[in-house]
């Protein structure tokens, strides 16, 4: 799209090149054919590093941007964003794709469903009223279990199960808000990866990236009605027992446990190894070798410790 | 249903005038027409303001009742009523509706569902394996992600997105209760309106009322693994953030807010512009404007300075 | 299969009787033609008594083996018994069973799927999409609502009620572990049980046993979002409010209630009649026909009552 017509939609004064842009992108990642937004002094850094080809700005941040950008001024980049992510949307069904590849050895059951483009690996096993989206890659010996739901793009790996009613790659909840209250979709055009060996249970669900994966990789294993937010990155062998949620941008580090009922909120890591007991709540980083306990979660043994103390105090009082 | 049949399934007396009852309904919103049940003196307001044709009363209330209405004296007037909703109820699959219209401009994939005398409107898209139960009206310009299920008499306005595994009218949690023990089920006759703009999340479940209908407004978004109870109300442009459970008719105001993992309890009230911070859990009506958090939910500011003071007076002892 | 070849798959020693072994048990369920394992010292009274015709131990507990067992000695039995547990696992698909018999008097919808060997019994109906693997059995006046997903060999009574995107039989959430931090899938090659007049909420999920079954007793109601991990057993008329989780190997009696959001850990037992407020956390047995909150749960008033106490201490501190 052409940076005049992207200028023309969000209604903003524009003279300068009037460049194509291919693809919106975050500020770290973007090139010089993308565009991306700042939404002001905290990102201050990111933007000043940013290789965008066009990046929309708040007016108090314009002379930070990169020489090589082109700016736009909005009062609300965010917002921007949001309404240009819907023109960037790829088309939900795409009939130019490739018919789907079925591997000989491959089992695709009666109401199941493979998309365009897609691709189903040797030994795999696709069951009855299981979607597969388009352009979506199931590696070997995989189990898709009956009316799972794979989203666009996903990438799972060889030697993985995906339990019944279990959802991969679906939207992230992420939206840029109005004056006046409304909420504004931010389409994401990232994906999901599944690396080897991962397990999924029954009806929980991974959401894709905002840009880039959601990431869950080799070894770990999830139980059921488990949230994993958008860009999470989650490592090797972890294990993420039921009715977790893990917010969006977390990342979890090798061998995490998160307990039953537990949750982490955005943007944090949890380090290699760490243990989070049933129901507790992270809420900052926590570093890894530890086991963690309460909401906020701290140390394990600290928090057995002061619940005692609590009890114990007011037990007469 | 003759009055004297029903009578009859529930073995009491009766020797009034012999109407038609064409339905079941509250206290509040039952007509002449219709029956209705109080439970005993708690409700001996909305009890003597009833229009219902009708009433299953407890004996100690039996004199409360409006002049026009007849009674039904019970000594647990909600199992009657349990009893009843079962024979009231429609049925599952009504083959004297009307063929589904679906718009020629909607698309309706391979492996999907749309019931009898129900309407998908223009541009909408049914994906593979979702499920459109009967009367139900689809709006313009929707998604029905692959496997969502949309229970009979759901109404969803326009540009609403329902992500995968999604159900939506499904019966809500309610039981009456005989003596040995057992739940007899309350048969929800009621539906769910989604209106304009609304967004479903992946595996997040919207009970049907009982009657009437839970509603959820204009611009509202909901995440993955929600739960929302029968004859909730939600207002205009809420965020209700993954694993968050509204209990049964509860309702929320405009632009309210609920962390992740929050919750509140059944018949409250939460204010405009309310914010429920992550895991709060709201156990009372709560005004709006405000930050919440703690469960039960208390002023967010509160909240964090009484852990704060916890941990400071704990920490030494 | 053979002991020897068991043996050479798990590199131990062996020179004993060669055996054929039929299938893997619990200590305490196996048979002379069964294999079980004893992980160490914590399980000698079980192992003490088990008739398992050959049992995996860890060296320092061999001595304890009954003399009718063969033993197999293995650093890490319980990874041992995984790695037998995928060779013992039944297959996905087995061509070889009976066709399904659906009785004249069900209905079973489009895009729904009955497997191999299951049997529908009269007037109940399968939903469009809903899938039955193989080996089930669905009794009378059933609704099986559209996309439910009931895994291999599960077992349900008459006048049942599964509703949307229920998945009843998924696997449990079982792994050994390697020195090396990998886990080990242990093949769940029990099944579910449902007894008569169980109601299942939309998207809830119930796990297989290990060996043996998940039990869910005659009369009891299961909200939406709600998860039973494996070998749980749930007693007559329970009531299990939404997004409640109880944990693996848990035992609730007759009549237990489990408010909204609340939870156990496994392998304990809550008594007849127990009462668990919303988002309360059993963590030990609890003894019947009293009301418990809080986290740890304590009982109600208890736990009331101290959070009285605790919020006018530091009310003015």
């Amino acid at each position: 799209m052409k940076l005049s017509e992207i200028a023309k939609i969000l209604d903003v004064k524009f003279d300068g090149k009037d460049v194509e842009i291919v693809a919106l992108n975050s500020l770290k990642a973007a090139s010089s054919l993308e565009l991306s937004y700042c939404d002001g002094a905290k990102h201050a850094n990111l933007l000043k590093e940013s290789k965008a080809g066009v990046i929309i700005v708040t007016k108090d941040v314009q002379n930070l941007a990169p020489k090589d950008s082109q700016i736009l001024v909005h009062e609300n980049p965010h917002l921007a964003f949001a309404i240009l992510s819907q023109k960037f949307a790829k088309k939900l069904i795409d009939e130019d794709l490739a018919f789907p590849s079925v591997d000989a050895l491959a089992t695709v059951m009666s109401h199941a469903y493979v998309g365009l483009g897609s691709v189903v690996a040797k030994n795999t096993i696709v069951m009855a009223g299981a979607f597969i989206g388009e352009n979506v890659k199931v590696g070997e010996n995989c189990i898709i279990y009956p009316n799972a739901v794979i989203y666009n793009d996903t990438i799972i790996g060889d030697r993985c199960i995906i339990h019944a009613n279990a959802v991969i790659g679906s939207d992230g909840f992420g939206f840029a808000h109005t004056k006046t209250g409304e909420h504004v979709k931010i389409y994401h055009n990232g994906n999901v990866v599944l690396e080897d060996d991962v397990e999924i249970g029954a009806c929980s669900t991974v959401d894709r990236g905002v840009f880039g994966s959601t990431i869950i990789k080799k070894g770990t294993k999830i139980d059921n009605l488990v949230q994993i937010g958008h860009n999470c990155e989650l490592g090797e062998n972890c294990l993420i027992v039921s009715q977790t949620g893990i917010a969006g941008s977390s990342t979890l580090g090798r061998n995490v446990v998160m307990g039953g009922q537990s949750g982490t909120t955005g943007h944090l890591k949890v380090g290699d190894f760490a243990q989070v007991a049933a129901r507790g709540g992270v809420t900052k980083n926590i570093a890894g070798g530890k086991a963690y306990g309460g909401r906020p979660a701290v140390e394990l043994k600290q928090w057995l410790k002061t619940q005692a103390k609590i009890e114990r105090f007011f037990r007469d009082k």
